[in-house]
């Protein structure tokens, strides 16, 4: 299926249910760390995972975060891409190859 | 930017640097909540917000997720509209219309 | 120090800043789960840490946590009592001994 | 009920259901963000809230500190004593009194 269409039946299913007035900015930026931390709680005591609860839990992260775009009227495509810019210049490849050192750490 | 072209952007990010060692599910899983707790911090005090922060923030998210589902060789896509049926099942239009009550506690 | 006077110390501090209007118990709220997440951020990559970030972000997490109970002006050590008797209810020692299982996955 | 005889009978709670194998700093880490993302859900859609269940999620939070302070052999009294020292370095009342400004943005 593709993501577009994914989007409109998404804000579709919160306008059937008249779920819009709990959308504020705020709330969705709590719920996406409410659910990322379900998603989380996965692993909490280990890195073994049951496969399909993990996929629930992604599902109800990307669900607020494109609630969270169309409220903010913003594209996710063109966030995503910004970022990776911005993150391609705060993290050149020879200096963080190999490395999970944060960039602020990252020696010149 | 069509998302698929976007899922690859950002893989290739990741590929470049030689990160996906660090990028186990439970890690990323780690890194999700983390970025998502940054895009509530853009909400700390108020819903007063500065929207380029939360660009940025939210594209860390969306970033991870993405990473997450390419790493288990899911579809975010496919994710989401099962989770949203699922939904639908646990909120009925009628018994849910208008209310921000959790489905245990809607009454029947 | 006694822990009494610990939490004195911490709520004098905020006094001093008149940050109290700030503090509102959803606030409180959204700056702990902020504050365990740059806890976790130590233990982002693996298990290694850093102990003196540890120490740093523990201590901003315990810090809201009782600025929280003092503005909802309840016991932090009763709460924890009372959650613990609650537990020893949901977990008893038979059934959970070396089990990492939630409550409602424990075999009766 | 003193601090010490809490802290003392969480522990103990551990001990007894022998827990302690999966009380890692890292999986401590883990809880503890998972435990305040619970308390958040108290205040997702609002800032009203049910006083007992915050209660019940506070606890889960101070307790799962209290197990990582436990084993990483420091004292949380002494952790949040340090890091309020630091905290008056960079947030002097002159210049923080009544904002809510992180230190990083405070005009000098």
């Amino acid at each position: 299926m593709d993501f577009n269409d994914v989007k409109k039946e998404v804000i579709q299913f919160t306008k059937d249910r008249n779920w819009d007035q709990f959308h504020s900015p705020e709330n969705l930026a709590k719920s996406i760390v409410i659910e990322a931390a379900e998603l989380l709680e996965c692993f909490q005591w280990g890195s073994d995972y049951d496969i399909n609860a993990v996929k629930e839990e992604l599902a109800d992260v990307m669900n607020y975060c494109i609630q969270m775009a169309d409220k903010l009227d913003i594209s996710i495509e063109d966030c995503i891409m910004e970022k990776t810019k911005k993150n391609a210049e705060k993290y050149p490849i020879e200096k963080s190859y190999g490395s999970s050192k944060k960039y602020t750490e990252l020696q010149s």
